[in-house]
């Protein structure tokens, strides 16, 4: 079995947007806002909205299962205020609920949840909840950001977000350290803020003893970790002159990768310098960047044509693409196995 | 010939910082700035700051020539106003003067320029006018974030950037994109601020048509070209998906990124996507990471080990150890000749 561990749902229906379109508009405008409702969104617009492309990428490339959030660009956590973000939250995680519904065996939600700018991470305790108990979710999206770019909230090691590390921990999900659209102009967002925001979060769990207090906290780095693989050398030894333990005991027992990293020397690279158990595959798809490379003829995204070309073991490979989500998520088992009985 | 293309004087006598810092406490109180002056320094004093550091470390890994420029982490761009970061600016300036000076075989300058938030760049130009003519420094060190981590300074394409732009190819002198420390809690600053900085840069670059404008103006990204190279491929798709020519015709005539990375993969991994001609040898010493990497015995900074290393040609080490520089940084030749002569 294939588990992609990152795509977002960047292909909703038309009324899915509009509704977050009167909603931004509504935010200045107390009439519009008064006239906002739930958009009506039938099974079939959501069938045709996957069929032409996640699930027929699915297909044409060999994958089995999609951990599924909403589309991170859209999640804009620092437009409006926290009921804007409460309201929008739901609303998405609502509609990925309704995918995996409609498509037991080929996808599995995750939550967006519903920051703020100011707003204590504890609030988004509650739709984790949520989402986890009633629609039967993995983990979450976790936004480092939610200024979209200023970078005005504490680090990550910040006793702010504990109360919220607190409700991953007894419910045994994880988060995707995942930004948002970037509002800041030296930014681009998939281009510089999502890999900017990557690195970061490494370094914040450099700094600081979190996963002392947590012990069994566990974040999945997107992004091939940012530019970690490539600075391995450099990461190392920050933590040695922090005075740190080794990265492997002080860092690699909570955080993952993935291989959103879309040319094969990145690949390689990745698989050569982090342990094997640290990676998760991916593919971001349909996502960041949507053509086909020149110099290969295929799929920029296709990510695991990198892992299968690859030289590592059947038994690498099938951590990669199965064991490690397995272990990393360890709610996604039992919905496996219902989907088997 | 081995030239370094990226070291910091780290290591300046204690008279410099202690100016520093009565400059900054004179900022709230004048009675302290009153008395502020010229720190004296003496021949013996600077030949001893470097003589156990960067020269004994030269000697030791057998490099010939660094492009040096003042600490970069000091350079602190948002303390203070205009008039306290152009004292600091000329007063670090005058210091490599004087290195270089002493030691015209050992170093050769590069400025700092005198940048704070809000101030337009070109008030900047004057400064790299006075290094280049008068001080025969050979390119300057450009911040792209005066604020130290908060991001407030338009993108590196925009037109306010322009008049310094046009006194560079004026003068024929490149910029190396160099942020300096973060006062942002969020960002470490060698270890998250330098490495998003260097990401950042990259994709301003390609968002833009900056070198359309500017054919002959020349910019190297340190440390590796941040996450560049591990993210080739993301960065190839967005070019494509922004309609933007491929990268080697839109982008590569003009930047270059230097071997600031700090493990042999990390090296191979750049060698091997990056076209050697924009690959210049960096090693940032005495700088980020001081330490020896208990997996070689040998400092992660000592990065001619890891070119020497490479499989590549004898020739192709030869440009990125010194024909690149000559290329990149034409006033190095005349020095040059002036040294031989």
């Amino acid at each position: 079995m294939i588990i992609d561990c990152h795509g977002h749902y960047t292909t909703a229906p038309a009324p899915h947007d509009e509704f977050r379109q009167k909603q931004i508009k509504g935010l200045d405008d107390p009439k519009v806002m008064a006239t906002l409702v739930r958009p009506e969104i039938s099974d079939d617009q959501i069938r045709e909205s996957l069929e032409g492309a996640q699930l027929k990428l699915q297909r044409a490339r060999g994958t089995d299962l999609t951990i599924f959030s909403p589309r991170a660009s859209a999640m804009a956590h620092h437009i409006g205020n926290e009921e804007t973000s409460l309201t929008w939250s739901r609303l998405c995680n609502d509609l990925i609920y309704r995918v995996c519904q409609l498509y037991p065996e080929n996808f599995v939600g995750v939550c967006q949840l519903p920051q703020s700018p100011g707003v204590p991470p504890q609030h988004s305790a509650a739709e984790l909840e949520r989402c986890v108990r009633e629609l039967g979710f993995i983990g979450c999206n976790l936004n480092p950001d939610p200024s979209g770019g200023h970078w005005t909230a504490p680090p990550l090691y910040d006793k702010s977000w504990y109360p919220l590390y607190e409700k991953m921990v007894e419910l045994d999900v994880p988060a995707m350290v995942h930004v948002s659209g970037s509002c800041n102009p030296c930014f681009h967002a998939t281009g510089a803020h999502y890999i900017n925001a990557d690195t970061t979060a490494f370094m914040q769990f450099i700094e600081a003893d979190l996963f002392k207090d947590f012990p069994t906290l566990r974040f999945i780095i997107p992004h091939g970790g940012g530019a970690v693989p490539y600075h391995w050398g450099r990461y190392r030894g920050l933590a040695e002159m922090l005075k740190r333990p080794p990265l492997i005991e002080h860092v690699m027992k909570n955080v993952f990768f993935d291989t959103c990293v879309y040319h094969q020397p990145g690949i390689d690279l990745l698989l050569k310098v982090i342990p094997i158990e640290n990676i998760l595959f991916g593919s971001e798809m349909v996502g960041a960047v949507r053509g086909i490379d020149p110099e290969t003829g295929h799929y920029f995204d296709d990510t695991k044509r990198y892992i299968d070309g690859s030289s590592l073991s059947a038994a690498d490979k099938t951590r990669i693409f199965e064991g490690n989500a397995r272990r990393v998520y360890p709610r996604i088992a039992a919905k496996l196995d219902t989907l088997k009985g």
